[in-house]
């Protein structure tokens, strides 16, 4: 039996407390659009005497089953991620297949406006079910799911993103909605999915619908489950692009945890070969119309390819182009999300029409489109059949009389992945005109998937540079995906080893690294990151990880709100109740005063959610005395193991009487007794790297001079927002570290 | 001009302040074999009042050129370590080549003798040349590098690793070494050469020899020469294998820092673009004997390669058995490195013998075995010409007649590179025998570059396999080379990246990555991994990540040790010389006492370096006084600088009058006022998460009660080394966690 050396320590080990001091309510500038409470999530070990004591008794036994369970748990993430993307990709290529012959059969019957009805009133279908399901069963489905879940890794925990209900519309929704020919991504949905099935795994089950399991209990804590999920984000990348490696970076770009990066490894190599597998099973043809298109993977490169320090330049313009037009995606996108959430307040209904105008409009645009191409003659040394007729191909017939094709069609009239792939295949240069791509790349760009878009820009680019380089034009369309990525997502590494894995080509890699990097600074220099801006835009407080040098100016005590509540370390019932019903606090420092101590100490800091068992478990004593060994008699570990999000109890159920409210609750058992905490001279600079490199939820500030209280405040993440700074320090605003941005001239008001 | 805006927190930032409290002499049992004292790094911000001060004052010009210079100097990084690596492999293609070339020459003559001699004593004489030269020149040049580099990305600073000598000595002497036929691996001396190029770069050259450069003193600072290291030991690994992201992650197992992750990738970027360039001016023929094998890359599987279910089986086995030959070489090297630095001590002739001793012996080895394989016809169907004449390939003719050729010879009378290519290469099934290739595993295995021992691994247990799997020899030989590398070196998502960055085909990522599991799990069951033992063998005392279970029943308060030195806030000259020749810690709290404050309160901490320039400066006064602005004018801050490493001023330098010994220094203006700081109960695990997540040289530990001195100790790093607290604590040893590793019987005492 191997054990691990670094997962050994944190068996039963819950969550640091964390206390939102100042209730998140008067944060409601960083959450313009969101009435709904926010949760934190931290990363690190909660140690009080009780969870100590239940270490130190569970024997070596829990600790193998432990260590097992959480490998196991990650292959389990692995197999049913996997499978979901297949099934996913299996009931896309079949639904939207089954869609575009049936509508090119009747095109080549030549009866246009049965097909388009076809079309028209296929597509308003599943988008009305995608619409309906998302808006009545699970809203927290909607959207890409991409921002919500890198908030979630950065600690903070959206509510019901994670739920049974979530998953499963996530996975109906998406399939559906990619299906009727609206041009979404899928790796957002796969992220939210593969996120969702590690959390339900961590918890065991739904409590909530019974299905619990016992082995599972030792994963009822924050790190566990963010560890889990962080694995399960990994897996939906690595699923939706077949890019194991890039997904275990992409979320290691966001939460970096080194004992973590072998598991979260482990988990995308099970993808990996949990999809290898079920596809070998498909090449026997036993998938009705999924073939060899259904899973990405562009392995359109794998010839030798050589290009000389001449490409160089048009590479460059080509990142420095795509930069901008990523940054100009990313500021549109802000403001349609900002729309989008004015609509969204109005109530369901206009959810569902904005919905179905989209899909109006989608279906008019993708059928109407392609007339405007003109038909070009079939090339005479094509190597696939040309028209291509009942299945995915580079030549669509469309309209066009026999041995000729539509080349916008080849575009349009297609799934995403298809369209990928002919926009990146090889030899045939001279297929697309100047106006197809145009307009394909104006269309696609209305919508979501920024590698479709991408793709068409490197092409057309590939196109005007024509027999200046010697790179083919599919190589530019691979390019042009990069540079647009690298544009809208500014992630460098895992981009890079994505669009790598997608192509299956690593000589590509020095000039993917340069498109990357060109792109990336371009675009920095007029907005931040999309998920940045989608996270602002919905309220989500993400902790930047670089330090603002006005934060060197201040000291943590310049930012501390209060008033500080503090408890007593033998409390009176009565004062915790008030305490807890007055504040919505979620962890609150715990004093020793004479006669406990000499003079007034800080023993530690207890969580609202430990607070509520023991008035639940009505744990009370009726004089203030010690009682710390009888308190474990009443309590087993899972008592105060973590809930599913937003599962907990409130003080508002609990009852007590009169009599009960008199009495006394020993604190001491319960409270972590290593709290980390700063000097009240600290720079905010200082505190705040303490904060998020240890992934801390509470920091207690404690005096400089001892003459006073033991403790001066508590900081949360909310304190380190760089608004709610300059909102207590007006003058800093000026000092603020501007970026040297480019600002864009407001466009004029269409939307 | 665009900012970045992750980079603007650290201008004019030196490091956070360290002291050793227990000095390095009373840890000798980590550093069984160095008598040299290590320093140590840390990765934080320094903040006293006079950098406070500093940063206030310069402009946003300054700001800009810093952030400039730090690109600029990952660039010359790149280039530099691009432009090293080329020569080196340029010069040992050529100086193997020629001797290879005349040897084979004189073997087609039949004058077998004459060709030994030139064979041996080439050998003989390339080796005297290295090792002479390292043992003379430059002994931290010595032995791969990577331990050293890794140790310094953890924190520690071995003496004299990153001086010009070294640099200079390093490249000679890998080139030579590699040259001479000793099996020795070129990627450990390039790491250390990428290494070596960014600190001096950092340095702004070196200053010993004259070679300063003004515009790079702002990085005259532990972390951003650490940053730079980082970026260079990437561009090491990025050169060496012309892997570009793999090198990224190589360092970033190691160092984590995500603001660093651009400029890192950054930099590899440039190494690969570099690398593509010269090698483009190399096809022309241009190279002398550099051909396309001068730089490794094993393009060998750019077609489509097939595998199904009942392939996994044997590669699950063959990693299996990677996992276990792995960990076998690990405790074997292990303890060849106890016998060398047995030898080391005995002196500088000792050395030389030994290296002569090597040498010899690997010519008769090399000479010698191919006369034991039988020549094999010439295969009729043979790609290439056979047998092989007057340049690599995979038909060596040796010994044999016309028509034949000798296949141990083909691996083993070749440069790595070469026999590499050979193993890995495909529809070549038939080329090797059993007898060959067992006596080139075993003789491989004698030496140091595991990834050939591992191919010939592979190739061989692939030849066993034979026609019970799908995937040809090559295909095995790639795995073997990647189990066995998972085996020593046990790192997961970096090997697999620059495997595949090695041999460009990303369908055999999976199976890369199951092979990578298997063999690192099962060679985590006999040993940790081949740098951690070189690094305990060497004595660098390497601070795990992963915490052990004994130190959550320990507070912190049980590892201070001590007596603490503290310094008041004005303080008698003559006290701080004292204290600074008779301790040898490098940071020391100070303390405000009445009058400067009602009662004893810590005011920070100060660094020895600042003291000794605070000294050289005579910054003094009369009477104990408070004289913070005049101290500004006096000081700059390159003169708090950080000096190359073992190059800062010492105490025994400084001479003091009597009169001068009784002044008065204020040091409130150079003192660190925001330490962090841990209170005595907290856990040791949680204040190790700290020291190690922030990358902290000192954490101060203050009392809870306050009644007491406001500071009760500093933790350094050596306090939170296993050895140390089991030591302190030894009824702990028992409760410490074992990982349940098998124990491997005693080797014969052969060696």
């Amino acid at each position: 039996m191997i054990i691990n050396g670094n997962t050994n320590a944190s068996l039963n080990a819950a969550e640091d407390p964390e206390s939102i001091t100042a209730p998140l309510i008067s944060h409601q500038r960083y959450a313009p659009n969101s009435t709904s409470q926010v949760a934190l999530v931290g990363a690190n070990i909660l140690e009080n005497e009780f969870f100590k004591q239940d270490w130190r008794s569970c024997g070596k036994a829990h600790v193998l089953q432990y260590i097992f369970m959480k490998w196991v748990s990650c292959f389990l993430v692995g197999i049913v991620v996997g499978l979901i993307a297949f099934c996913n990709n299996l009931a896309v290529e079949n639904i939207a297949g089954v869609k575009f012959v049936v509508t090119s059969n009747m095109m080549l019957q030549r009866r246009f406006w049965l097909a388009f009805a076809v079309f028209f009133f296929s597509n308003l279908g599943l988008t009305l079910f995608a619409v309906v399901v998302t808006a009545f069963v699970a809203p927290a489905a909607a959207g890409s799911g991409i921002p919500e879940v890198k908030a979630y890794l950065n600690g903070v925990d959206a509510p019901g993103i994670y739920s049974i209900k979530t998953l499963l519309v996530k996975i109906v929704g998406s399939v559906t909605a990619v299906s009727s020919s609206l041009l979404i991504g899928k790796a957002g949905p796969m992220v939210h999915t593969g996120a969702c099935v590690a959390s339900l795994l961590g918890q065991g089950g739904s409590k909530k619908h019974g299905l619990t399991w016992k082995w599972l209990r030792y994963f009822k804590n924050d790190r566990d489950r963010r560890d889990l999920v962080t694995c399960g984000a990994a897996a939906g990348i690595g699923a939706s692009f077949r890019s194991p490696v890039g997904g275990v970076l992409f979320v290691f770009e966001e939460w970096w945890r080194s004992a973590l990066l072998w598991r979260a490894f482990f988990t995308t190599a099970v993808i990996a070969i949990v999809l290898r597998a079920l596809i070998d099973v498909c090449y026997s043809g036993k998938c009705g119309l999924f073939g060899t298109g259904g899973l990405i993977m562009f392995d359109v490169y794998s010839a030798n390819i050589s290009y000389h320090i001449t490409d160089v330049p048009p590479v460059l313009l080509l990142g420095f182009v795509g930069g901008i037009l990523g940054s100009l995606y990313n500021s549109l996108l802000t403001k349609v999300i900002r729309i989008y959430n004015i609509i969204h307040e109005r109530g369901v209904v206009y959810k569902i029409l904005i919905a179905c105008t989209v899909s109006i409009f989608t279906s008019c645009l993708l059928f109407g489109l392609p007339w405007l191409a003109t038909c070009r003659p079939c090339p005479r040394d094509a190597v696939e059949a040309c028209p291509t007729i009942g299945r995915s191909g580079n030549y669509k017939k469309f309209q066009c009389p026999a041995g000729h094709y539509n080349d916008l069609a080849s575009l349009i009239f297609n799934t995403n992945d298809d369209a990928i792939r002919n926009l990146f295949s090889k030899n045939t240069d001279s297929e697309f005109q100047y106006s197809s791509m145009i307009i394909f790349f104006v269309t696609s760009g209305l919508f979501v998937p920024v590698i479709v878009t991408g793709a068409s820009y490197g092409r057309f680019f590939g196109m005007l540079v024509g027999k200046h380089s010697n790179l083919n034009h599919g190589l530019y369309a691979v390019l042009g995906a990069a540079a647009l990525l690298g544009g809208t997502m500014r992630m460098t590494v895992s981009l890079c080893v994505i669009i790598l894995e997608l192509t299956n080509n690593l000589l590509l890699l020095p000039l993917i690294m340069v498109v990357l990097l060109v792109s990336k600074t371009t675009a920095d220099a007029f907005n931040s990151n999309i998920y940045d801006l989608i996270m602002k835009a919905k309220g989500l407080p993400y902790l930047e990880s670089h330090v603002e040098p006005y934060m060197r100016q201040l000291t943590v005590a310049d930012v501390v709100t209060g008033p500080l509540q503090l408890f007593q370390g033998i409390e009176k019932v009565g004062n915790i109740v008030h305490v807890l019903r007055t504040t919505g606090h979620n962890g609150f420092p715990v004093i020793d005063e004479p006669p406990l101590s000499e003079t007034p100490v800080l023993f530690g800091i207890v969580l609202r959610a430990h607070l509520i068992e023991l008035l639940k478990k009505k744990a009370f004593v009726s004089n203030p005395v010690l009682t710390s060994t009888d308190s474990f008699k009443l309590f087993s570990s899972v008592d105060f193991a973590k809930r599913g999000s937003g599962k907990g109890d409130k003080i508002e159920d609990i009852e007590l009487t009169e009599e009960e409210m008199e009495m006394f609750i020993d604190l001491h058992p319960f409270t972590n007794t290593s709290p980390y905490t700063v000097v009240e001279t600290m720079s905010l600079a200082k505190a705040l790297i303490l904060f998020r490199e240890v992934g801390l939820r509470h920091l207690l500030v404690i005096p400089k001079l001892s003459n006073r209280t033991p403790v001066v405040g508590i900081l949360t993440r909310h304190d380190f927002m760089p608004e709610h700074i300059l909102s207590l320090h007006p003058m800093l605003v000026s000092s603020r570290w501007k970026r040297l941005r480019f600002q864009l001239p407001s466009p004029p008001k269409l939307i």
